[in-house]
């Protein structure tokens, strides 16, 4: 957790979060008080941290990795922004007789799954790459399709989200096809377990050989670009120095 | 900086990184050797940290934002390859008689610039998104403007790394030429200068008006897809709640 968050956290009167990451989180909470909903309660969550804050209290939202890269920061302004709400940075001051309709917001920046499982890969993302979330819950899937042909296409390594959960087991092998359209078979994949957690799983395989009994909800893949390399038991990307320079 | 980064950091004997980087964690270096080289000379830097570690000691690389997103991690992997040596993981044992050719190493990961710049101005990476350097340096420009041109045909958000230097001033104006071809001029750009430093600049404009003035190397771009929103001083991209649920 970056120092930012847990100076705000430790500002908060209340915390709203998964179960699960309110747990990873206990000693840090403290006896504030707690809004804890379960997973596909983000709307109710959301609801209920709004709520709070309106009563003049500040309440922490968490989510894990970093809370906008497919978190809960967006649905907080969503919401907001329904609710016919005045949002200004913290610290700034909300506008005259705003009273009950204005709130300070701020988004915390934290470390990204995508640069936690690729810190323990290696250095797969030193060049450009693409992020997609295999989850179609929210998403048409011929969107998703769409995005994963263009990022294959055009060259980008391709961090995954969300490969695979009970209800969605065939998306990961759909987009392993979809890849190998554009890529071949011996590009390095770095696979990526509940990253920096207890139960941390690392491998680095290859498109072909990908192996999908190690993925879950708690998976990131990293996918390399034509240039990529597998390395002992690692995967980096060239950024491009050896063209340049002797190295 | 992640409490990782400063127990490593402290653990080092020595700290090699770009001068500016290294006066911004003055304090966390103490009297530790420091081995500090200006802008584009990252092969050296690397080479130097190399021999640190190669007698025994132990040398912190340190980057701004994420190390392995456009930054050194990638670059130490492929020169300790070039070399011969073998890399284990921090805690790992080396093979035995791999004195002088085996390194321990660990890649930290930090808060990357596309977060840092994302949580500044709302959230707008709360779904899929590419992530493209503008810089031609090291990369032929035609790869990038294809990756530009696929990015924005399949609806990704794009984060724009390095869009402007001294020397390369035509690149952003053409970015945003061919991202148009896709998108409408009055899709949401977020544009942070500087993140989380003195100097820092937000602002939340579009891509037809879109100012190139406050725009250099410490400028990261966010560029919404089709659902992204300006709100008051912010912007955010709908992950997709408000189609499933009531909010």
């Amino acid at each position: 957790m970056a120092p930012r968050a847990a100076t705000l956290l430790e500002m908060s009167d209340s915390v709203a979060g998964y179960t699960t990451y309110i747990d990873l989180i206990h000693d840090a909470i403290g006896d504030k008080k707690i809004i804890s909903t379960g997973m596909m309660k983000e709307v109710d969550r959301v609801e209920m941290a709004i709520a709070e804050a309106l009563k003049g209290t500040t309440c922490s939202l968490v989510s894990g990795g970093d809370s906008g890269i497919y978190a809960m920061a967006g649905l907080v302004f969503e919401m907001c922004e329904k609710k016919g709400l005045t949002l200004v940075r913290h610290g700034e001051a909300c506008p005259e007789n705003s009273d009950g309709t204005c709130l300070e917001i701020e988004v915390v920046p934290g470390i990204p799954a995508l640069a936690a499982g690729a810190s323990l890969v290696g250095a797969p993302l030193t060049h450009d790459f693409a992020v997609i979330s295999l989850s179609d819950l929210l998403t048409p899937w011929e969107k998703i399709e769409k995005r994963i042909s263009a990022a294959a296409s055009a060259d980008f390594v391709i961090a995954i989200y969300n490969p695979k959960s009970k209800k969605r087991d065939w998306q990961l092998a759909r987009a392993r096809d979809l890849i190998m359209e554009h890529r071949k078979g011996d590009t390095p994949v770095g696979v990526v377990t509940s990253a920096m957690r207890e139960q941390q799983k690392i491998s680095v395989t290859t498109l072909e050989k990908m192996d999908e009994s190690h993925v879950d909800m708690q998976t990131i893949l990293l996918v390399g670009n034509e240039a990529s390399v597998p390395y002992l038991d690692f995967m980096y990307t060239p950024r491009g120095y050896s063209k340049k320079y002797e190295i």
